[in-house]
């Protein structure tokens, strides 16, 4: 973080009061911060986990401050937020060159047209993969973004539109990123070949299209169970980045359409047990769709996307996976 | 619950959407409730665990609903909820006899004046053992509650004032509940003996005196570790009933003048994992006493309540231990 810039723009918004948010990674310098941002302001630090810019806290966290300070991201045009947000993205400086990077898995393929894309920390070392992969002689483009997105080729979690703008023009996609979170969501959303390009490992271009396909096969055996439910509890997340209450208000009626029984439900960080309490026979869920696409393992019972829930009880898809994206969310109330 | 009552008095307030509270409990009935109330109102449940009357959601939840419907507790008088709550209390219908209950421990200790509490739902329970003591020859009377409480007699798991009241008249307390929660938390906050008459249990008088002191023990080298700490973080819950801010902050003020560093954070359902991310040698926990002083060992860092934090760096308590009880809250901004 830029301490001097963070200070400049709460003192041209004249904030006094401040939240501040840090990921995992940023909280054991949270003495460091907070003292440097207490000389100017008076400073609250949120002690909950958060996903990103989705997510600004509580309302009885943000709602007594003139502004939050959110490190590591970076925001979500299209989110209403109700209070100023200032974001101070995170670059990682790793500046390890391409040179040696393996490009077999390119090659044997005969990919020659490449979309480009990376989660926000990764922009410059996508840039410089890019250039790259130029210089070698491919042609590669970072796909548009939606307007829940702030740059060509970023990728959040719940959102590919670069790559779906890119998939019938290019021969496959490559995701600059730590872990596999955004590339198996990637490849959840896309059927052209998704590669990683996994910052934290040495550098390698890996394949995400077997562990894929096991994914969605475990997604449609838990589908599968939930096909005979009678019981559904529909939620709702109330971080201000993920709220679809319009989305389930409709499940709702759709679901008691079908003469089935359904609850609608506030989240935020509820456990498992919780749901496992409500004794439903399956939950969809309307906040981060990664929520049942990746933790699913975690829950008693069913837990579909709203996509999923389309692909089961409205035949939507003609038998392909469809991916639960979030293009836009409700103004929170 | 009654519904008739609780439908009757929404519709006196005119509230046309409600956010629902179930205890763990009740949630496997939350389709009833769900689909009764939904014949005349716009229902929305929350689905994150909840401690009591202390709890009535986050300001996401309830902002935006003209009532919450809390089932299982009973208000705290001098709590300023922001928005109608109407609690329906639950109580307990065993009505099973005590008149087998072996009064042993009383007559051994020759216990004749008889101090007599209970968790809320087992209100009807306690009257009925105060009449068989009664009976018996015994003196029982049932303490004068403060503001936080609404009946004389009645305990919550932060405020033992019935007790206090009692502590100088009697010669020992009896307590009506289940689970050891409101009677352990009674014995650290009293000195006289606490028995537990647990209601989920064949009937017996259990002394706590014991629990409690061994519960103490393993308090105090929790404390000790706290001694060389030279960074804290202070937390403030931001549930309506557990927010002191103006205790955190005095603390953030006196941490500071012992030439220490401090972290003001907020707080709700924070797992333990977020505050060992922030690497603090000792977290002060402003909101539910019961965090620090039954959870501890879910922290790798020391946590204190503020009655510990005053004990140990403000020599409070003469040696003796000083329960955290909650007197009254800060009404949120």
């Amino acid at each position: 973080m830029d301490p001097g810039r963070v200070i400049e723009r709460l003192k041209e918004i004249k904030a006094k009061r401040i939240l501040l948010q840090l990921p995992d990674g940023l909280k054991p310098h949270v003495f460091d911060y907070f003292n440097e941002l207490s000389k100017n302001f008076n400073v609250i630090v949120s002690s909950s986990g958060f996903y990103g810019a989705c997510d600004t806290g509580t309302m009885d966290e943000w709602k007594n401050v003139d502004a939050v300070v959110q490190l590591g991201h970076t925001e979500i045009p299209n989110v209403n937020y109700k209070v100023p947000v200032i974001f101070e993205e995170y670059i990682n400086e790793d500046h390890r060159s391409f040179n040696d990077l393996d490009l077999t898995e390119l090659e044997r393929n005969n990919y020659k047209n490449i979309s480009l894309a990376y989660s926000i920390q990764y922009r410059q070392s996508a840039e410089e993969l890019s250039k790259f992969l130029k210089e070698k002689g491919y042609n590669v483009s970072m796909g548009k973004h939606d307007s829940r997105l702030k740059y060509d080729g970023q990728l959040l979690g719940c959102n590919f539109s670069p790559l779906h703008d890119q998939e019938s023009r290019n021969d496959c996609h490559i995701i600059v990123s730590t872990g596999v979170f955004h590339a198996l969501g990637a490849q959840l959303s896309v059927e052209k070949e998704v590669f990683i390009l996994d910052m934290s490992e040495p550098f390698r271009l890996r394949s995400m299209k077997s562990e894929a396909e096991r994914h969605i096969r475990r997604r449609y055996a838990n589908m599968a169970r939930a096909l005979e439910a009678k019981k559904f509890v529909v939620v709702v997340d109330t971080k201000v980045g993920q709220y679809r209450m319009k989305l389930a208000e409709k499940m709702i009626k759709e679901i008691q359409d079908m003469g089935k029984s359904a609850v609608l439900a506030y989240s935020n960080e509820s456990s498992p047990v919780e749901f496992e309490n409500m004794m439903a026979d399956c939950i969809i869920f309307t906040g981060c769709p990664r929520v049942a696409t990746d933790d699913f393992d975690r829950y008693k019972s069913p837990i579909l996307t709203a996509q999923e829930f389309n692909m089961i009880f409205k035949k939507k898809g003609n038998g392909k996976y469809i991916m639960d994206e979030i293009v836009n969310v409700d103004t929170m109330p």
